[in-house]
């Protein structure tokens, strides 16, 4: 099967693209002595998975415990949980998770902890735990100066390994005139972090950062050395965008068919269902994606079923039936609408990637 | 099972409010002679489109052909495609459809009839058209002036039964000073289209328009015979603020669970992969959803996973493992990233409604 043969929409991944960006973030890991645990958010594939730890993972990150009983499939030895796992449910999940892998917990509250700890107990298991801090994104995470106190009564529970600790950097993502990611903040707080739970007999075995947008400044920051990126394995229109790739390293786009066309505009068959709404992060960038065989078109507006293409300023003549392809905002949402990902080598249909964890909701 | 023992997050539909939207406008379309049509892209259940068809729908109308395929498991002896089927994979499907139901496409281009009536030909079957025009939201559909040559060439192909005319009003969402959505464009376009068909020999059998925002005002567009809403069996928090329902109307939220509260902040554990990214189209609501249970919470951001909300002026003070529904911006997009819906009567989940249409992209 080759590509014009597929049914659209469709994912479609460039396979050689895909694993040159697996191998360089495995020897960027490799090279500087990092723990990877990749996130799997992006793929959503147990297959994907595999090759990730092939390659030297150390482990896989998920955000659900609904996603890591996917990814067992992929056979991995450890399982970051990189979310806090509340409720009784989810807590079931986690333990039953920890009877076949070992399993780790990024949380932000002792509730949390004490739950987790409880139920390892009744079930004779054990499970990691890395103590969450906010590096500035006002999202998860314990503000620093609670670190201290939290691992300190963390690490006293029952069957709680306490490993080290996690925080989220995506948000850092302004080049500074050097083009180099401002890390000064993390760079200052990160080792004073490490000092005071050092000073404490409380030394870090784990300390796990390192999204994609700071992915390659990762060995600047002293005292990291875990990175767990998802975006990487395929990137795309915002990664770009901000710097972190090159276009020859995006792999992943969709490809569309042109369903209706009137003069000056012509739509495509997808849209927020396909592509997900997530917009462009990129100040400099409009729009829901960007048209790669129709330069000029813009990709301005989006319903669920229909993508609104302007093509007054377009250099080709769109009409119906042509097939398009296009490099979308955000692909870890748009893949987890997909049942599967077509990976392609040249022109020919090599691979299909189901999505086995796309939804996973409870 | 109560809704408190529900794992998070969950799409949670209270049935008497559906069923009492099922009911109000299936007795709306009968009061008006109005054909009903609904569309299925907002619960992508072939459970509910049953009820729908138990209280008078002629039909169903779907978005792809992967859609229908899914929808024949409610038995509908009618099926609507409301979008151009191009490309031979989709033209293949459609046929097959219409051996087992009988299959209506809405289409704007004699390409796309072609292809249909050629495959329809091959197969032994009978294709139903609707022509469908811009009736100015520049989406799909021929300009109005272009309806009848269109119709002509189409209503001369082999095995296409071409029946009629469609078009989308949803962008006429804005209301006059009497409350009413402004519809004196339509009420002066329709009747002119027809006109000029009967003219020509060529009335139309169906007039097809009425998306949820337009519903109670379709009997006032006179040729207009036939509605097909689909948010309607939910509402939700962009039909609401629109003016097209009622809070007592709106019968789908999402159950999320705090899990990380800092002070001033809260995160639920659901973001775009729940939600989706759809934002408010409302100019006087901002964020991702109305959080019910805590008033003066700000749902301002999110992630994939992380709904950030702004608790600093909320009344209540949202704890880790604290539960919230939110009214989400638009329920058709939300839906599409669930597995299941889960249907409670009081507190009660009495039904669990699978999303078997949801993805479906070839």
């Amino acid at each position: 099967v080759t590509i014009h043969e597929l049914d659209t929409p469709a994912l479609v991944i460039d396979l050689d693209i895909m694993e040159r960006n697996l191998a360089r973030v495995a020897s960027y890991a490799k090279e500087h002595s990092l723990r990877l645990r990749p996130h799997t958010k992006t793929h959503k594939s147990p297959e994907i998975g595999r090759r990730q730890l092939d390659l030297g993972a150390a482990g896989l990150t998920v955000a659900k415990t609904t996603e890591g009983e996917v990814m067992l499939n992929s056979g991995t030895p450890d399982l970051l949980i990189a979310y806090p796992v509340v409720g009784p449910k989810k807590v079931a999940r986690a333990v039953e998770l920890a009877h076949r892998t070992y399993v780790t917990v990024a949380l932000d509250s002792f509730e949390c902890a004490r739950t987790l700890s409880e139920a390892a107990q009744a079930a004779g298991v054990g499970i990691g735990v890395l103590v969450e801090f906010d590096a500035g994104l006002r999202r998860a995470g314990v503000p620093p100066e609670d670190v201290l106190p939290l691992v300190k009564s963390v690490s006293s529970l029952p069957n709680i390994l306490w490993e080290g600790l996690a925080f989220y950097p995506g948000h850092i993502k302004a080049l500074d005139d050097t083009g180099r990611v401002q890390l000064s903040a993390l760079q200052s707080l990160v080792p004073r972090l490490v000092e005071s739970l050092e000073k404490e007999g409380l030394p870090p075995r784990i300390v796990s950062g390192g999204s994609t947008p700071l992915l390659w400044q990762s060995h600047l920051v002293p005292g990291l050395n875990e990175i767990r990126p998802g975006t990487y394995v395929f990137n795309d229109r915002n990664t770009l965008r901000m710097g972190a790739c090159a276009m020859e390293d995006c792999a992943a786009t969709i490809h569309a068919t042109v369903v209706t066309a009137q003069n000056g505009r012509a739509m495509i068959d997808g849209g927020s269902k396909t592509f997900s709404s997530d917009g462009s992060t990129a100040p400099d960038a409009e729009g829901y994606g960007e048209v790669l065989d129709a330069p000029g078109a813009r990709f301005h507006r989006m319903n669920e079923e229909h993508g609104y293409l302007d093509t007054a300023q377009c250099d080709r003549t769109l009409k119906v039936g042509d097939r398009v392809r296009v490099l979308m905002n955000h692909v870890c949402t748009s893949v987890n609408l997909q049942e599967r990902i077509y990976g392609v080598r040249g022109e020919t249909v090599e691979e299909i990637f189901e999505v086995e964890g796309r939804g996973k909701l409870q």
